[in-house]
């Protein structure tokens, strides 16, 4: 059982480090906020004052932060005063330079790391069974993967650094984007005479068949459990849903890529989010395209 | 066994009529082009001068088109001639508005009818196993589904006059936008240094996961079995796609219905097609997206 460090406390890190304790590592964690301090305190973690205490004396440093320059922020901050050998593990969905910035910090100090985002959620994170989506060398990988298990469902080596990022942003445009096909599909069918049930069963079984429609139906009815039964509470906001979509055009224009439709899908969830409804599931995006919502 | 009238004996009409004679109907078949009627006669199908004469006695008739304007006029031309209790399948694809002016004219002659068109392509109707989607009274679909069964892996009853057309236009509008989401993932993952197949093993089990990657994957490698392994020969060509997509444009402005997926995938469609790319399958729209075709 190893000292890792957890910085990062918020709606995902939490539950996460809740996990390595359940696993028996001892977790040091440090957080801006002092509600998520006290909320880590009573899941088994020593609370410490700062970044660079938290991460004194860990073998492996595990941040969950909302954006790039947070991360590298804490990298410069950090990573001088690590012993050497210390893993860095980074499971914020981040900018992939920003990530292979953070990479590069680590490198220069001579310690592994790898880029490590996750899906799965809040409820994945308390359960543990998010996904993983790593990047970075084998070795580093190889001596990841044991401290991801207690957090994880799956973890996938997808390439070296920054390819983590690479794989969750690619994964979510196709989300986002087939997301609001299934629901722009569902609307057309509501005028032109076709039941939702029909549609779905049509599609559900045929080339139309994708994980926004058979797992997390955007309309009420042929999927029980998904968020549009429950007046779209989320599951997986809008908000977030817009961050991934922007991490991928940024990534694309900075490759010179043109993807279409992922440029609208992010303008369209821009839209949805500035109406108000940034907090409500994305599949919620459906009472917008049939002008539900205002 | 019945009398059946096959009007539209080409790529999809012939083997389709071939299948019903197989089944042990006496099959009477028209079409405008010679060679499709030579190879109709050597399937056993009974070739006829003009589709009154082909409907002439029999108990079904079933048509094959390219467009609501050929059906329109068809049903115009023979519906007066046919016997009492005649059932009527219109298994071309075609516009809403069309379909219901057919039902129309059946149901001024009193006679069942059904629209019921098809997914599987030229393969599905060789081997007899079409998705059919069918629209009509339930009595009309209880009545024409002993008859499709020959044709048939599936048939469907979605609702109303109109409702098969209804679901194959959405079925294949939420298919050419996840289409392209999945083409512009990969064109994306390849500038940023993600595998296709580390894309493809992260989506393929995420929330990415749709029939475009998983059965009809748009690059070579992960899918053995698509046709992005063969250069992508169809399959399904865009040329095809297209005349969906327009037809789901064409019905979601009837109707006042916004789909911006569905509207952008329509013109990215018309631009391949447009760069000389109609006959290639419609998963070839990454060569486009990848800066690949001119």
């Amino acid at each position: 059982m190893a000292t890792i460090a957890f910085i990062g406390l918020g709606n995902m890190g939490n539950p996460m480090a809740a996990n390595l304790v359940k696993a028996g590592h001892s977790v040091q964690g440090f957080d801006l906020m002092p509600e998520n301090l006290a909320k880590a305190r009573d899941n088994g973690v020593t609370v410490m004052a700062n970044a660079s205490a938290a991460a004194k004396g860990a073998e492996v440093v595990i941040t969950m932060l909302p954006a790039g320059k947070h991360v590298v922020s804490v990298y410069e901050d950090i990573v001088p005063g690590l012993k050497d050998g210390t893993l860095l593990i980074d499971s914020s969905t981040i900018d992939i330079e920003s990530a292979r910035k953070a990479h590069g910090i680590a490198a220069r100090r001579g310690l592994p790391s790898i880029d490590a985002p996750v899906s799965g959620g809040t409820g994945g994170a308390a359960a543990g069974t998010l996904t993983f989506m790593a990047g970075g060398s084998a070795e580093a990988f190889a001596k990841a993967e044991p401290f991801l298990q207690p957090m994880a469902g799956r973890v996938v080596h997808c390439g070296e650094a920054g390819a983590g990022q690479a794989a969750k942003i690619c994964n979510n445009m196709i989300l986002g984007i087939s997301m609001i096909g299934v629901a722009e599909a569902f609307v057309l069918a509501e005028k032109i005479g076709l039941s939702h049930q029909a549609l779905f069963d049509v599609a559900s079984t045929s080339s139309g068949q994708c994980w926004s429609l058979t797992t997390y139906c955007p309309v009420p009815g042929p999927v029980p459990s998904s968020p549009a039964n429950r007046d779209y509470k989320p599951g997986f906001a809008a908000a977030l849903m817009l961050k991934d979509l922007k991490l991928a055009q940024e990534a694309a224009q900075a490759a010179g890529v043109a993807t279409p439709l992922g440029a609208q899908a992010a303008q369209l969830y821009a839209l949805f989010s500035g109406l108000g409804h940034a907090g409500a599931d994305f599949s919620g995006i459906v009472r917008m395209l049939r002008g539900d919502v205002g």
